[in-house]
């Protein structure tokens, strides 16, 4: 391509418009243009790159005989009735009504149009497993738009989904997606991991993971151990009791306990020994007062104390109860996780007057002694010697308050989030450090959800009605792009992986004017267009500067300058990536340049 | 692709949705399925054929240098405003509200939205020109979807935008794309022309031309001449004045006019001679009795009359006036030439009480004869010796109407459509023939419409500011589709072209049971494959007559059949669209379908 035929149109500066480094570049790239809030136009640049994940996405599905199909938008709203996401989904669903009054929904994803599709093809277990995937558009009413092509309103996914005779079935195309889509993102070139997640109103009840490209700017965040490889969403991801213990008692030493006094009111309250070995002498409850230091941050920054002393109690209120959960000063809670272990989905932290109702104390003065609320407590609290927390009084804390003694340990659980430094609960060696990303990709299995609601059946050997397995996979295409774009945003531009690099390599001929240089950049590029490379060549008449600037915001990962040395047909050679320079004779350059190619892709 | 594993569902019976033959045909191949009236999905099968038809519309589009854009589905409602779009689509447009209560139309086209997009990209004369074209989902509220992805609701669509800086920039631009849609549609194998067409609601001033796929289903008729190749669509069809003359007088001959009787009364309206070179010595008016014989068609059967010697007059409404159109007993009266002739888009036929008042007479008994309203005379009556033509008073009719004697032929033009059998206006030697056909194809010389509307403008080398000049090109991809299965449905399915087909060869291993038939079925799959030829092989255990029915409705331009001499290793090849069979061997079999594949490929 010539660029000076090229619809290619960069900016100087970052548009006020951008959030963050990636949607500041592929605009300033010309890359995408906003239409309208979280609705974009792909200019010629952005369209190639999309063009090279979408092949890649063809090509790994099909390889694994994944079978591509097409899908309406437009879908009726009696489908997603049926399926009861008509309501789950509420605002975020685009939804029309036509000429004659009929009501139809954009689809964001297909699982009602697909199962219903499949359920009609599909009739016997020798036609099972279908497995089928499709790249298109989705439509969602998001309420805030952000981050340019992220979190957009119209967007490029490719979604699949697989109908299996059972849940071996099942197992088998969910590990074979994993699979697929471990080998897209590599060859993506992305910073990725596959974590463990929440299934969102998609559901399902089997396992879910999350494909999550590493990034400052992400809205998830995701526990790695660095010694197992373990990696979960931090609302899925598991708490080790090990490791709170040994905070616990690191933490021990470096805390000044004042000793306690006026404990006997508290006698009744004291519980069976915990099975912690702990010092049997420890002094008992001490109230203190602490006038207008109802949060953590205040009690820490008035009294100096660590806030891993401190134990948190949060009013809760699920299903139409109260609940209290103590977690440590440095922790924080895990509504997913108690309503899990409550086996609710309605769960929200009670508001300051609910808080007073059930505690008979305001907000900031909450604690577990003698409160009688259902106590759930923390794996880390349980494994405090003992604890600064909410005297139940207006004003004043307890100091030396001992889980087991002081208040109950009869429901202890995991309903923290994890943190930087937690011991992995799956090796229990590594500790775990906490990273936002992207979600990029999500594989679910759905089990029966949708097959059961739309009647999804078919005949088995013996000629008994079953329920098909389902189980769904999406890659949000235009959301990839914009992942990739993050995290190789540099200074001057995006420095593109290879494999969704725009073009193969950049030409630039420094003077077209010079008859030398213009001769030798045509017949390079003649020479690299023969290899069936894809090639820019700036032709332009513009100043240097002009175009080494749009060629950073091109992002070629192979850059070719013919400068002064044209007249010997020897050119520089980037590699952009690396930022080794050289100079090269023409045949070299050609060699080089395909070479570097063939080795970069798959 | 193993069959056993393919998700296609073929149906015994054309099912009752299906109204037409290349519909029926989709539908039982298993190539597409309805989700709602006018909205489908597209099977594996069917996503193959779209997929070869993009990427020739793809490499035929890039071959030319138009680059490839995307462009939101959602579009503001204000852009459509702005262009006028939104009041003329009416109720055509799919539009929704968002949950701020912004308006969305969901785009048919792209006019407003690319013109928004390089009005800001390009503010220079040297950017220009720009061609662009996307392929993607449209969205139209059709009143009465039909013929399957013919007249659908939801359907892909190939659409193409140049900017230019002249007129003349834009005659390159069109004949560039008029000659990419020639290649593009004979590579689908279609038989169709290009036809001068009316430019309906995205308008235009410039030259216009729509590709139509011969088919007795379309719902557009174009006349060719199959002399000069001319052809055009019959709203749009110049008549030759020759032609009716010729007619007229031949007809003569053969019709006995009875001698006319009482024309005095309408001396007065006589007028300067024509210029036909007629006997002068020709008979006056006469009136006769003709009761409840107030069409053409009764007037034929009760009084064994010619339609070509019947002079019809039929009263329309124009801009708020009455006018009359004189065209012949065996002609139809062409309503965008009249609107055309007198300036205004806003005419229709007037009903039987506009008649009355503007006539003085019930309809069926206007004639031109003392009737004081313009009249429109189409040349093939002004061409009349004589004729037939209403009396102005109930149940009567005058013979020996004599154009220019008995009315005046003061406004003489083309106002009918052309029939066939019409000398070609064009070469002035064929004859025209009609055809009903399907629109797959347009393109339009836009101008400034747009870029006047939506501030499309760029500075020209001495800094004025001026307007792109702008054209539009659409193909419809899922229409071609259509149109091509139309074109090729037979009894037993749609024998696809081979650029088109879903699969280049279809293997069908009579018994899978058989050892010998299952392995060299197995061998010629690989052998094919590693050609690059897609391949589908019925693998499955079915009977041999299960199979040839489905091998049938898949359509595959390559059938072979493997059968009893399998242990010899001969197969059965056959040419689908030739029906040509012969044995060979194996190593021959796999020659001549990678030749075949090779030679009519492009």
């Amino acid at each position: 391509m010539r660029q000076s035929e090229y619809l290619l149109n960069t900016l100087r500066e970052r548009p006020s418009e951008a959030d963050s480094e990636g949607h500041g570049m592929l605009l300033r790239g010309g890359y995408i243009r906003q239409l309208a809030a979280g609705i974009y136009s792909y200019l010629p640049l952005g369209r190639r790159v999309l063009r090279r994940i979408e092949s890649i996405v063809r090509e790994e599905m099909e390889r694994d005989g994944v079978q591509e199909v097409m899908l309406p938008s437009l879908q009726p709203a009696e489908l997603w009735m049926e399926s009861g996401r008509f309501e789950t989904y509420g605002n975020n669903l685009m939804t029309l009504t036509d000429r004659h009054g009929r009501e139809f929904v954009l689809g964001p994803t297909h699982e009602e149009a697909v199962t219903s599709l499949i359920s009609s093809e599909v009739s016997s277990y020798r036609k099972l497993p279908v497995r089928v995937y499709q790249i298109g558009t989705k439509f969602r009413d998001e309420k805030r738009p952000r981050f340019g092509l992220l979190r957009g309103r119209e967007f490029i996914m490719k979604d699949a989904y697989s109908f299996d005779l059972s849940e071996e079935g099942l197992d088998r195309s969910y590990r074979t997606m994993l699979e697929a889509y471990n080998r897209i993102f590599t060859r993506c070139g992305l910073r990725f991991r596959a974590v463990e997640a929440d299934a969102g109103t998609i559901g399902g009840e089997g396992g879910n993971h999350e494909f999550i490209a590493l990034s400052a700017i992400g809205e998830d965040t995701v526990a790695l151990c660095g010694h197992c490889g373990h990696a979960a969403n931090l609302e899925q991801a598991e708490t080790a009791v090990g490791s709170a213990k040994a905070a616990a008692f690191e933490n021990d030493a470096a805390v000044s306990v004042t000793p306690p006094r006026n404990c006997d009111q508290h006698a009744a309250n004291n519980q069976p020994a915990n099975n912690q070995s702990a010092p049997k002498d420890l002094p008992p409850l001490e109230k203190f007062n602490t006038p207008g230091t109802g949060t953590i941050d205040q009690l820490v920054s008035v009294y100096g104390l660590k806030p891993e002393d401190i134990i948190k109690t949060l009013i809760y209120r699920a299903g139409g109860e109260s609940v209290a959960v103590l977690v440590r000063g440095d922790h924080e809670v895990n509504d997913l996780k108690v309503g899990k272990y409550l086996g609710t989905l309605d769960i929200e932290l009670a508001d300051g007057g609910a808080v007073e109702a059930a505690s008979g104390v305001i907000s900031g003065y909450v604690g577990p002694v003698g409160l009688e609320l259902p106590l759930l407590v923390d794996h880390a609290v349980a494994a405090m010697l003992e604890g600064i927390a909410g005297a139940g009084e207006r004003d004043f804390h307890f100091r030396g308050v001992r889980p087991g003694r002081d208040f109950p340990l009869t429901q202890v659980g995991d309903f923290r989030n994890a943190t930087e430094g937690d011991l992995c609960p799956r090796c229990r060696e590594g500790q775990l450090t906490l990273h936002r990303g992207i979600e990029i990709g999500h594989v679910f299995k759905l089990g029966t959800r949708y097959s059961s609601k739309l009647s999804a059946t078919y005949l088995d050997s013996t000629g008994a009605q079953r329920e098909m397995i389902m189980g769904c996979y999406g890659i949000g295409v235009s959301r990839l792009l914009a992942a990739v774009a993050e995290q190789n945003a540099g200074e001057g531009g995006i420095a593109w992986p290879d494999e969704l690099a725009p073009f193969d390599v950049h030409l630039i001929a420094v003077s077209m004017k010079d008859g030398a240089q213009s001769a030798l950049a045509e017949k390079l590029y003649v020479k690299l267009k023969e290899q069936g490379l894809s090639v820019l060549l700036d032709d332009r008449e513009e100043r240097p500067g002009v175009k080494f600037k749009d060629s950073g915001l091109i992002g070629a990962p192979q850059v070719v300058v013919i400068g002064r040395e044209a007249a010997s047909e020897r050119v520089e050679y980037e590699n952009r990536i690396s930022g080794a320079k050289e100079m090269l004779g023409l045949g070299e350059a050609v060699l080089r340049i395909t070479e570097h190619v063939n080795n970069n892709r798959i």
